[in-house]
């Protein structure tokens, strides 16, 4: 059934400390793999692998002891932890400077202790006592953030603990006549798919981090999902929350749009544990779909191509997966199959007058009848663009792959491989300069720096009046100024995104590394009232300080 | 094509002060609708006519000359207005206990001046002076509120200024490419339309009060639409707004959704003037529909009807307008034709087992063949429900009079008659009992009061999860006491709807007279949140006093 029996499943490889995969379980890159990095990059250094748990430095506890003895009286204590290996864990997530951190045994921001509640209420109760006691929480759910939304900082507080909601996993309500679930926020996405549809239904959210992501973590970053285009984002399937504050529980939402003032589960989501922690969520769910099914095409260019994705979301075509790669993209992942299938393909391709293609997977989901009306309308529009059908199997090797990406990584930096993500999203009108806008600006800071990369970009989120540009890219890493590199990248990135019209983040959210882009997003009167419900809610600023707004934002003990 | 051909011209007949017509033009009531209503309610007075303009009582304007300067300093001294018809027509809205008092000659709630600005910046330097003079300003777009949102509460305040948006009528910028239309926010709905059409688009939002509603007051009301089945809430369309306020600019949205923190657009839609003016919006627009067309069927009962919508809200085949009436809107409607057609139909649908038949009407906006495949899937599940099909004219019939209720509600208050409408929405799963109870709370107060009246009620709005459920009732004014009576309804179902798990409005919004049930709706913590945004945007608590927020959430000078 779909992502669940591809996905890993959580239990049998837990997201490990130093990267995706356990320490033990890491991939390895193959032959093929590493020469062709060589040939694009310059030639590689050698392994670099990532020190022992033990060798792992934390700072000593600084929880005060009267504090972990309220902790225990509320949660047991069994759910206060503070050994070295729960430390660790929840130092940081899966950004590329978390990684680098841990990797070189640098966990010195991990939290004092890992607070792990059993009910919404115990949540409320460890909140009111690190309010009152000034601790610093920061929430924590799948540990999946690619964006240090949950890599503790103090910004002046002297203890902080991780509030893992990891206990909290049950599925609360499956109302079937509405088509609504409600769920506890701690529930990874494969356990709420796998409830679902043991009972013939679908969340139909799958973001890359799927596998460990939990449902709070997905609504408090606003993700969207492999199959945004078809099923809609996690924003859009959210049709109520219920929240521990500081100051008490936020309960808003209705099963349907209402009038009765602003919609204040659109201040949750996104809010990525600043203004509280969400406890319950509850999303639309549909019928399982009939039938899933992938397959390929390839266009004469990426511009074509927008243009074709663009006329299918607007006759409402395309797939629920719909993904294009730029010539780029295209080029390193059929490089990566087997030499003479690939001189193949491009033969075909060529003779086609496809001299430099671009991929287009796309993924149906839904009743077959549905699916065919789509489909006839997609080739109409695809022909119509000189594409050439590639068949399922490129589409069902896309599938298999889908939630594989984070393990790579971890191989690549082993292979000393800087590879990190970035992604945005604008109108179609300005899709095309802001493409070539950040793509060029990551190529140029990475040659600048005597680091030529590669730069792969997709476009995966489909709107009727926009869509989002995702960018992989790849370079040697710098040793010992791996941060500094990085930085410069992601800052070039970032000024041409928010120069272009972009958003600084389609999906990812703000976390720590985008904070910096706050203000562009939203103006000073914007911050400005974020500001304000972050106070009226949490007036301690206990809440993941240093997140989301950037350092102005946080009331904290120093700054008040 | 379409409602800007049915919907009268806004120049033709202006919002009257008087009621939804102008003085002279209003309708009076057919011989046989009286009757009916004779027959329905008990015997009808003596006509009751309102007084004349010049009659109707005002205040001495109270605006202190010095601020009457310095807004004349921004705006110039013809859109600064003191005149008796322009305090008059902006004392407030079309809420039954606003008509009451004016038809009655009371405009006591009259503003001490009109001001009206030509741009944003006038808007925002009209704020700054509000702020810092400590006037009250009610933002005013067409007037139409039915919930008392523009009806001006000083709340402690000497002076009060109504905002008119009327100047503000530009479209900015229409982006063929990506489907998106940037508006003035004063621009009326027919006028936006007829500038969309004229370039082959559409925005598809007709609310009742289409005619004269501006855009901006439909996003910060968040309209539903007649439509909204299949275009969306305008909330749903909206992808930009920019907003002044005391303390500057709010400019946010972006032409896709992004996961850069909360969504301050959600914060905008609904505001109603409490936190700031909307001066641009942006929002989605799709191509002209190739076909408009209308149809009718007959359900065998409300359950069943509603049953049947939950099914092609499911299956995507639902019209763009659905409306189901249950088996007493559904008798009355029909009991407004010539009597021997009405006859003939029941018979017709009596021998096919619907003693009791509710009239489902749909519409269809889109392409030809698009249309054809809806309506294919449409038939299927009400064929299988028993459905009864009737044909266009009476589709049409109700598209030709889709704004006209209005101006009938005029008439009857000329009858005698209390009109009032309700709405909510809740869960498919909800929708049975929340119908019943809040239908029997309406019709047992009536009862109790010696007046008992008619209670219609239909589904207009469809969301997977849920629908909007709408209420029309009537009965005898009762002479002296009209706003006891209008009172006694709306707490009775105003309890029953919050009792019941609806919202306490789907699409008419806070305004005035919900806003005892605005913390049934966002709880304690909800209310402090909008609180803090309030205080923050609006520090002198400027901003239509006593809307949205119950009043402890009003900043002023003696309560501060």
């Amino acid at each position: 059934v779909g992502p669940t029996s591809t996905a890993g499943d959580p239990g049998a490889h837990p997201l490990g400390w130093v990267g995706w995969g356990a320490y033990d379980t890491r991939p390895r890159l193959e032959a093929r793999t590493r020469a062709l990095l060589a040939a694009e990059l310059g030639p590689l250094g050698p392994s670099r692998q990532p020190v022992a748990l033990d060798d792992v430095r934390v700072a000593p506890s600084r929880l005060p002891p009267e504090v972990h003895a309220s902790l225990v009286a509320v949660v047991g204590a069994e759910a206060v932890r503070d050994d070295h290996r729960s430390r660790v864990e929840h130092s940081g997530g899966q950004a590329y400077l978390d990684l680098v951190s841990r990797r070189a045994g640098d966990a010195l921001s991990a939290p004092d202790a890992v607070v792990r509640p059993g009910s919404h209420d115990e949540v409320v109760r460890i909140l009111e006592i690190c309010r009152t006691q000034l601790v610093a929480v920061v929430p924590y759910g799948g540990g999946t953030s690619v964006v240090g939304g949950v890599t503790p900082e103090r910004h002046g507080f002297d203890a902080l603990v991780a509030l893992d909601l990891g206990r909290l996993t049950q599925v609360l309500d499956l109302d079937e006549t509405s088509g609504v679930a409600s769920f506890q926020a701690g529930i990874r996405g494969p356990q709420a798919e796998q409830a679902l549809r043991a009972r013939g239904y679908t969340l139909g959210h799958y973001p890359q981090s799927y596998a460990y992501a939990t449902l709070g973590g997905m609504v408090a970053t606003r993700s969207a999902g492999q199959a945004s285009t078809g099923y809609g984002r996690i924003d859009q399937l959210l049709v109520g929350a219920r929240c521990a504050t500081p100051v008490g529980t936020l309960a808003v939402g209705h099963p349907t749009p209402t009038a009765a003032g602003p919609d204040l589960t659109a201040l949750l989501a996104g809010s990525e544990g600043t203004l509280g922690v969400l406890t319950e969520v509850s999303l639309r769910v549909r019928p399982c779909p009939e039938l899933e099914r992938y397959e390929a095409w390839a266009l004469p260019s990426f511009a074509v191509g927008a243009a074709a994705l663009r006329d299918l979301v607007r006759r409402d075509a395309a797939g629920d997966v719909t993904r294009l790669s730029d010539e780029q993209e295209t080029r390193i992942t059929l490089a990566q199959a087997e030499g003479w299938k690939v001189d193949a393909l491009h033969r075909y391709l060529a003779v086609r007058g496809l001299a430099r293609p671009c991929l287009l997977v796309l993924g149906w989901e839904g009743a077959a009848g549905e699916i065919a009306g789509r489909r006839r309308r997609t080739r109409a529009v695809l022909r119509g663009r000189r594409a050439v059908p590639l068949g399922s199997a490129i589409g069902d090797a896309w599938a298999a792959h889908r939630f594989a990406a984070p393990r790579l990584r971890d191989a690549l930096l082993d292979a000393g491989v800087v590879v990190d993500t970035l992604e945005t999203a604008t109108s179609w009108r300005g899709l095309g300069p802001l493409y070539l806008a950040v793509r060029d600006a990551v190529a140029d800071t990475l040659r600048a720096r005597g680091t030529p990369g590669l730069v792969l970009t997709h476009i995966s989120h489909l709107y009727p009046t926009g869509a989002s540009l995702y960018l992989t890219w790849l370079a040697r890493q710098e040793r010992g100024a791996e941060r500094d590199q990085w930085q410069a990248v992601k800052r070039a990135a970032g000024d041409a995104i928010v120069a272009h019209g972009g958003t600084i983040t389609h999906h990812h959210a703000i976390g720590r590394d985008h904070r910096a882009w706050m203000s562009a997003e939203v103006g000073a009167v914007g911050l400005a009232t974020l500001r304000a419900v972050k106070v009226c809610l949490d007036p301690t600023g206990i809440l993941n300080p240093g997140k989301l707004l950037p350092p102005a934002a946080t009331a904290h003990p120093s700054s008040s």
